[in-house]
């Protein structure tokens, strides 16, 4: 059974996507364990500050070093970690690859920074993945580090129905994008599904799908080249 | 004020990140209103049922589109929609541009599939903006949803305060990584903090920033590209 921790200065973020959908499921059925940590459980000074001004001048504040050291050697003393992942916009961009990795981990602690930053120092002493969602500013490492946890969780074994299979998800066989999805009705407001998907021809609905596939892939990546 | 409308159906999954830090300063602060709507609201057949198997066969359930219909209609006879966004693989990969134009709107509708799909004649019909967050397999577009609504609110003038000012955060300003961040205490556990940032020389901190800062997005370059 795979593990995940989470350690965030917000960890009331992190409590309705963990408790919904695939990832309550995968939860119930005993595949995966969940725990949130609370930073500020680990400061330990007299007033519980977790941060404190940048040394260098600038603004925000960086998250202190010490509780996450409190809390990361705590967690790592229970048990060992085959990744302890940084959210962070100076990482490696997300993939499905490293989905696939990491659902074969026993083990994930996953820090989220928020606000500014995290004191370097804990990067450096304990970061084995840098792991970045995209080219953009968020207020937070929690919305990352949730992408991750769904996008690993439902790779599990066990985890999707067999209706769900996710083999031919966009992306999960690399860049590909599937082809349009339609259900009943076949007409709505005028708007019909393709003739061919109700054609009951498996070989041409086949084609169809594989045409309508490259067509999508293609202008997918002249979006993102 | 701006307004953003979301569509799920899952709709508790978007409860606390909605609710907690600085999206919900925003919303106190009068800054945005965020409005949540159950897919589920807008099945008006018998059983509620949003969701049928796919035409032309394949694994997994796709959302029929007449609730997406119902609803999108009835919002959009509230208000002009600036953006009709929906979150799906197949889209352009969100960046912090999409962010900075994003924040401009009035009015903003999130789409969220779940699942496998939506009927492709939703977004045929309504979609203004496909966005990706990056390439990989999710289980639906609310956590998607999320990130987009988290990016956006900080940019608005008044959401964050001086010290959170978001200037000089990694990505604001192009493909630039931000210098390491430290704070108190300047040594820890034998880790000391770079002495130019204890030196009080602004001049050299500068520079000192400007060479990590150019370092780490070297470094992400490699990574990334």
């Amino acid at each position: 059974m795979m593990r995940i921790d989470i350690i965030s200065a917000v960890p009331d973020l992190l409590l309705s996507p963990l408790n919904t959908s695939i990832i309550k499921r995968a939860q119930d059925k005993g595949k995966v364990v969940i725990s949130i940590h609370n930073l500020r459980d680990y400061a330990f000074n007299k007033h519980k500050q977790i941060d404190d001004k940048p040394f260098g001048g600038g603004a925000g504040m960086v998250l202190k070093p010490e509780p996450f050291f409190e809390c990361i050697e705590k967690l790592s003393q229970e048990r060992k970690y085959d990744h302890v992942i940084f959210t962070t916009p100076k990482g490696r961009i997300f993939n499905q690859k490293d989905a696939n990795r990491l659902s074969l981990a026993e083990n994930i602690l996953l820090v989220a920074g928020h606000y500014k930053e995290i004191d370097d120092r804990v990067r450096e002493k304990f970061a084995t993945d840098e792991i970045s969602i995209g080219n953009f500013v968020l207020t937070g490492g929690e919305l990352p580090a949730l992408l991750i946890v769904d996008a690993v969780i439902r790779l599990i074994p066990g985890v999707l129905n067999d209706s769900e299979s996710a083999l031919d998800d966009s992306f999960q066989d690399g860049e590909k994008i599937e082809a349009p999805l339609y259900t009943r009705p076949a007409e709505y407001r005028g708007m019909k599904v393709p003739d061919v998907l109700l054609s009951g021809n498996e070989k041409e609905i086949k084609k169809w799908k594989e045409e309508q596939s490259q067509i999508l892939t293609e202008k997918w990546r002249n979006y993102n080249n």
